[in-house]
């Protein structure tokens, strides 16, 4: 069925139309969920649980319609794209592939459930209770485990693949596996000599109050890039970044003894949001234009926390900011920047993925990727997961004690939300962050220089052309290779903590 | 076609299932909403404007497609509804009639046009610059009477009766202009006397640290009934009242010199927040489940504001609350009831409504209303407006001097946000508050007298159970006249100030 109408691409015009439409129903599921995390009113859980289900099922059915694949169909046939709208056109594709494997009713429970059973998270975890979450996580587990063999059918992949495919697409266990061996054969002797070896630094004693330390944390935000016009800085219980990229909302909370965790976690956010920011314009709310998956978007955050600020360059130039923010005295050898770069490098055996060092991060990630992928295989019962997760812990972490469950199976919101598959990303994102700083550093050299002098444009100009300008037009594989030459690999992360832990 | 289903209301039962639907997207307009005006950066405000015009299409879309058609048209053949469904089946008409009157595009285009003149006006009214703002308004008036000229000829009354029809359902000009005529016979009069009679207060001297303000707010607010578990109180340019009955929002903003500025504005959002919290749980995101109207939603403000807390009786409870806040010296005169009370209740010709005392108040909005049904009847363009509302405050609240526009005809949202025919629900408010808490003082004498002693519970319960709970179920002239055993009329109002104001 060859179109024969005089304007070209009217049928790829009217998906986009279409698209731009479930765009805007995205944006809605964002700030509501934004809102959910910070704003909301605990009474209004369940009400903002039915509206986000109602709004999952629009745009499932609005994805899945007669008349959004006869579009397809039809402006495949008629051609004459550019690059970006083919791109766009294989996108909507992808995601209709997706959308068709899946029932409306799924589709609505799992949102429903994954609000609601993060909501009775909250509550089970700040009450160290275990038991009182098992049944709404098993049912949670029930629904994504049906997700993920519905859309393993429709895309060939097995289900757990299928899961990972939805925050990063291409990417599955053959690909993660040797990476994580790696990982695993490397790690924890490295992290036992690190830790036997590390100059401790001076202490930095608070109080540190809440409101200096936001306005630091505002004040190097803006400084690194965040374009305030178009984004907020808010608290919540974790750190993340939601919204969209013309409002790009980060949060983050404070101790007022550790001024260096809230503000390494805002930088790590702030990472993140200037991704987002960074997205092309042209393409706001359309598939194509949306950032190319979570180990990309995780790659930014760890690139602006770990290769960056945690770096000699960022603290030359932070660390008097810091000082005055505080108020601390002149030369005093705790405020200097040998001092602070101590203190943003130790590394520790600790209990909290949110609060590990980037040595010791990705043996939190291998934990959960095994377990979590034994949850979807149904090789792992929910009942066993404590006991699971701390023999794991002993073993990959070296732990002698262990937390509660709230410190230990229970500290992360991601299997309570239905994110099973999202956690290998954390690692992916800093083995990518890495390999890319590594190409700045060698290929762009003036551009690391600048940083001392507070001067981020140049790192930032860089990152627009070669990552958060290309968004999905092409896969991350491609991005990666023609950024830095070459595909995933582990090299530069172990170069890099070898350059900055000692080999 | 009688249903011949054994299941007796199976259409009533999918119908209202597609209208909690429905309602699902209303929660999502009202809290982008709420975000728009409370959170949203400044960059986020064209998006945002797409996002809300979007959802009214879906809106709109869903209420008028022929399955909703062949639904309503089914229930009302296979009856067996009780009374509250039966309401229910007549407001999901009622939506419907007024929804298939407009074509979805002007639906659409209303939604973006409200929404960024609105923004625009934000920056116009800081710099005073009216000649900014005429086109786009001009642009929102055109769309406005075309709505205003399709509903009138859906529901056979004249457009700017339906415009107030969309505010209040089954109030017009004809309900309208007799009690505005005794207003305007009665108040400039009575206004000049009361200036020139009433008592001075002795003066509050701040500064009010902001921090305080609001603790004394939030403390007021709980103890008056507000719901913190389902609510919240921020900050914005105007005090107003959003979200929905599960999750209540409500902003003030605080001036340090004027602290029962901010805190009567805090007290009127609360009557509205208290009646959405006590709109009935059962019909939740149903068209019979919402507020009867804006006019019966001002007088739940009103009667807080006007009737409770600026009276004797809430004064003699939280004189010393306020004053402990304030850390106010124990037998200051100007702390005391009386000094209060003055404070409360004084009478100026002001030139902005939302500061206005409720003696001048009316005549705030009269002038809006002889404006506005001349702009949407074309008597009136754009340009005239400035100079006919100068001319005006010299009439009704004989000022000698004005204002600029920012503080003119740019002073208020309505207009630049569409809001046309909102204005009369206010002094209607003004006028139900009197009615019902003359009643109250008649028929339930304890529960005003509770009121000295801090216990609200017995106004609320009779408030739940006369207003708030009734909901749509009945119209709002049928829930006065049973609740008041009167429809709609001056006198209470008018006693009210005397015994207020002296006669």
């Amino acid at each position: 069925m060859r179109s024969a109408a005089p304007d070209n691409a009217q049928s790829y015009t009217l998906l986009e139309r279409r698209f731009r439409e479930i765009g805007d129903l995205r944006h809605a599921q964002a700030m509501l969920g934004w809102d959910e995390a910070v704003m909301m009113p605990v009474g209004g859980g369940r009400r903002r649980g039915d509206v986000l289900a109602t709004i999952a099922g629009l745009v499932h059915r609005q994805i899945t319609s007669t008349e959004t694949g006869d579009l397809i169909a039809a402006a495949i046939d008629e051609g004459g794209l550019d690059d970006w709208q083919q791109a766009n056109l294989r996108e909507i594709e992808r995601s209709r592939v997706r959308a068709t494997a899946l029932p409306v009713d799924l589709v609505v429970e799992l949102s429903r459930a994954g609000t609601r059973c993060e909501q009775l998270w909250r509550v089970a975890r700040g009450a160290n209770d275990w038991p009182a979450i098992v049944e709404p996580l098993g049912r949670l587990l029930d629904l994504t485990r049906q997700m993920a063999v519905a859309l393993g059918e429709a895309c060939g992949l097995a289900p757990y693949d299928a899961l990972i495919d939805r925050y990063q697409p291409g990417v599955d266990c053959a690909l993660i596996d040797p990476i994580f061996d790696e990982l695993r054969a490397f790690l924890p002797s490295f992290t036992e000599e690190v830790i036997a070896r590390r100059t401790k630094p001076r202490p930095l004693r608070g109080p540190f109050p809440r409101e200096r330390q936001e306005a630091l944390a505002r004040d190097l935000m803006q400084k690194v890039g965040f374009d305030f016009e178009h984004g907020r800085l808010d608290t919540s219980h974790h750190p993340f970044c939601g919204g969209d990229p013309d409002d790009t909302r980060i949060t983050t909370r404070y101790d007022e003894n550790d001024f260096l965790s809230s503000l390494l976690a805002v930088l790590h956010e702030t990472g993140h949001a200037m991704y987002q920011q960074g997205l092309p314009k042209a393409w706001r709310g359309l598939p194509v234009g949306e950032a190319s998956g979570m180990a990309v978007h995780e790659s930014q955050s760890l690139l602006m926390e770990m290769q960056v600020c945690r770096g000699r360059e960022f603290l030359e130039f932070a660390a008097p900011i810091v000082g005055r923010h505080f108020d601390a005295p002149r030369d005093a050898a705790e405020w200097s920047v040998d001092n602070l770069y101590l203190a943003s490098t130790q590394v520790a055996r600790g209990l909290i993925r949110v609060d590990a060092d980037e040595v010791t991060y990705p043996l939190h990630v291998i934990l959960r990727y095994e377990l979590e992928r034994a949850l979807i295989a149904g090789d792992l019962s929910l009942r066993e997961v404590p006991g699971v997760w701390d023999a794991k812990m002993r073993h990959y972490l070296g732990r002698t004690t262990l937390g509660d469950d709230r410190d230990g199976c229970m500290q992360d919101v991601h299997w309570y939300a239905g994110l099973f598959g999202y956690f290998p990303t954390y690692t992916l994102g800093a083995v990518i962050a890495a390999q890319l700083f590594a190409t700045v550093r060698t290929r762009a050299p003036a551009a690391v220089d600048a940083i001392r002098h507070g001067d981020f444009a140049p790192l930032l100009t860089w990152l627009r052309t070669h990552v958060h300008g290309r968004a999905r037009s092409v896969s991350a594989n491609q991005m990666l290779v023609e950024a830095t030459g070459a595909p995933l690999g582990t090299a530069a992360f172990k170069a890099h903590l070898a350059a900055r832990y000692g080999a």
